[in-house]
């Protein structure tokens, strides 16, 4: 088989980079390990930046998310149980979608069915060959079968355990890495969010999120040891220690319900240099992590998208190879200060375990400081609903 | 004898808060352990925050300070030898004065003998006593003989050595400090500054700072360990590490010349609470150490005896005590502030001994995203040229 662009991983990422070259008339071949149904099953995270909204649409998957995504336009921030909002709208005039990324996926494996666009499942054993010649392809086995597809290029958007990645010879890759020493105990209950908008609190115990899906589904988060077990965490506890990290108004009007799933996530930020070698491209979490604070994973995903996909338009339709040059150069900038608004985000808002007591007031200040200066609040804004890309 | 107010310590803030109370006609006097000589051949911190300078003129000490002094509207900072400038006055139309805290000392002394204010020199072994009484009295031993003095109230401007602080029960006092595991290495060079604004750099070597004090007078800093001997810094040395530090438009014409004063400095934030404790009030140093970057010391010392000074008039004029009890809260709200902002520009500009090169990339990030953002350059603008009182 011949294909132009071979993209590794049917996650949002692959999926809207195949669907967006697709419409603009260049051949893809979406290869994922797993099944459409595990794909469909995971669960992640549900806050869209403006600039993510606008790449859905334009990939002609906006409609149900237009009809049943929940606009935001502004967060909460709390410290010591006392809360303050940040206004997006007011501020600077843009605003976030909240809509899951699990709905986003099917979206877009719905638009690829209308289109006919491969994507094929269960695809094992997949590897990317001769990536530093004019002539890569790449190889993988299907119900037992090796296959070959030829292609101008491979994309890797197979996430951070993928293969793309490691194609990159050590000395090439530069990594920069950040684990920190706690992780998110999350759970989804079909119980109404306590809040229309997201609320992150600082708390002398840890830090809570308490986040929603729609008005019948909550997803609730706090800082735990990423080591606990989780049967050390009956839904009771899990309520009891959220109600005692966010401001009395929200623990009192809270709904507590059984929960549906229930998972610890470890917090890591991890950037890879460079995200092209060869005709090799990364996207997303194949080449960075960011910790959840903020939900940047998906829409820096996005991010690489766009310009991947703009770079290799203009390839295929003028022959210039100017963008695709400057994919990894253009992409890593941006991730780089979403990287860093995430790190920010995490390291305001979270205890650490060697935290002093001057660590700790410094936190409320920064928080205090937040509450009083437009300017601050604007900054955070900027960066919480995205940078222009 | 007796006065309304004793004021232990004779530095700029001491003296600036008998002078401002003198003003109000309300009786002080000043204790200091040293000589005057040795008070004024101090040398510290040169930038003044615009309250701080309409602070000293209300003060009647504005002369020649606004004759001499230098007004900045800008500040450059730099990172891996790329600079860009922070424009306070296009960002929030307020500007910052350079003048030497020496220099405002000089003119607190001079204005204080012109008002024939009593400024004790070498009192030795001052003891505040029953300041949980309405009968507080200070001793000291002056030329061998034990002194006292009857007030209504002690105020401790003697630093963070001084016996003020020590008078609070350790069951009240709470403290909160952070030490950096580095110094400033500093020098004083009668060599033309080599840029009219200051620089900050951020390196991979370490900080650099290009500071003045006028158009002949130069001050310049480098990171360097607090425990490095003075005799292994050479002056040319000194020149040759700052070189290298800062961009290479600034290395190439900077004026070298005999350093006339070197020092190292250690670094550290230091927050003391709460800032009353019966009849004693803390101001400056004696509650509250901010490592140099950003100049905060002074400006803050003088924030804390405006909150007094205005407490204390107000407590003269009309017996209302609200001003004087509201001290230590509305001080620390600011102090809080102000320790926020110097720890954020040290832990921003400063390499770390742990330092990861994820760290070192963030701080670049944090860099290139003020460079880039209008409401990061508004937010740094406002700490640094002052908040509001």
């Amino acid at each position: 088989m011949r294909t132009q662009v071979v993209i590794i991983g049917g996650g949002p990422s692959g999926l809207l980079l195949s669907q967006l070259l697709h419409r603009a008339g260049i051949d893809t071949v979406v290869l994922e390990r797993r099944a459409r149904s595990y794909v469909l099953s995971r669960i992640r995270a549900g806050v869209l930046e403006w600039g993510s909204v606008e790449m859905l649409r334009k990939a002609g998957v906006g409609k149900r998310m237009d009809a049943e995504g929940y606009v935001h336009s502004g967060t909460y921030l709390a410290t010591q149980n006392r809360g303050f909002r940040i206004d997006f709208d007011a501020l600077i005039g843009k605003r976030v979608m909240v809509y899951g990324q699990t709905q986003v996926t099917h979206d877009l494996y719905d638009a690829r069915d209308r289109m006919d666009g491969i994507v094929i499942e269960e695809a094992l054993s997949v590897t990317p060959q001769d990536l530093d010649t004019d002539k890569p392809y790449v190889t993988y086995e299907k119900d037992g079968t090796e296959q070959r597809i030829d292609c101008d290029f491979v994309v890797g958007c197979d996430g951070f355990h993928g293969v793309s990645r490691t194609c990159i010879p050590k000395n090439v890759l530069r990594e920069y890495e950040r684990v920190y020493p706690f992780g998110w105990l999350g759970i989804l209950s079909e119980t109404p969010p306590v809040s229309d908008e997201l609320i992150y609190a600082n708390h002398e115990r840890g830090f809570a999120l308490c986040s929603m899906r729609n008005s019948k589904l909550s997803r609730y988060y706090i800082q735990a040891p990423v080591d606990d077990p989780l049967d050390a965490w009956s839904d009771n506890a899990f309520w009891d220690e959220l109600k005692r990290r966010i401001p009395e108004e929200a623990a009192d009007k809270i709904t507590t319900g059984p929960s549906i799933e229930k998972s610890i996530a470890p917090l890591r930020s991890y950037v890879a240099e460079p995200m092209r070698w060869g005709r090799l491209f990364l996207v997303g979490d194949a080449a960075h992590i960011v910790p959840p604070t903020g939900a940047k994973g998906l829409n820096l995903a996005i991010s690489d998208v766009h310009y991947l996909s703009t770079g290799l338009q203009t390839y295929y339709t003028h022959k210039d190879q100017s963008g695709i040059d400057a994919y990894s150069a253009n992409a890593l900038a941006r991730v780089w200060k979403s990287v860093r608004f995430s790190w920010w985000m995490t390291t305001k808002l979270h205890r650490f375990p060697d935290q002093s007591a001057f660590d700790q007031r410094i936190q409320e200040a920064e928080l205090d400081h937040i509450e009083t200066s437009v300017a601050a609040q604007t900054e955070l804004a900027e960066n919480y609903v995205g940078l222009p890309y």
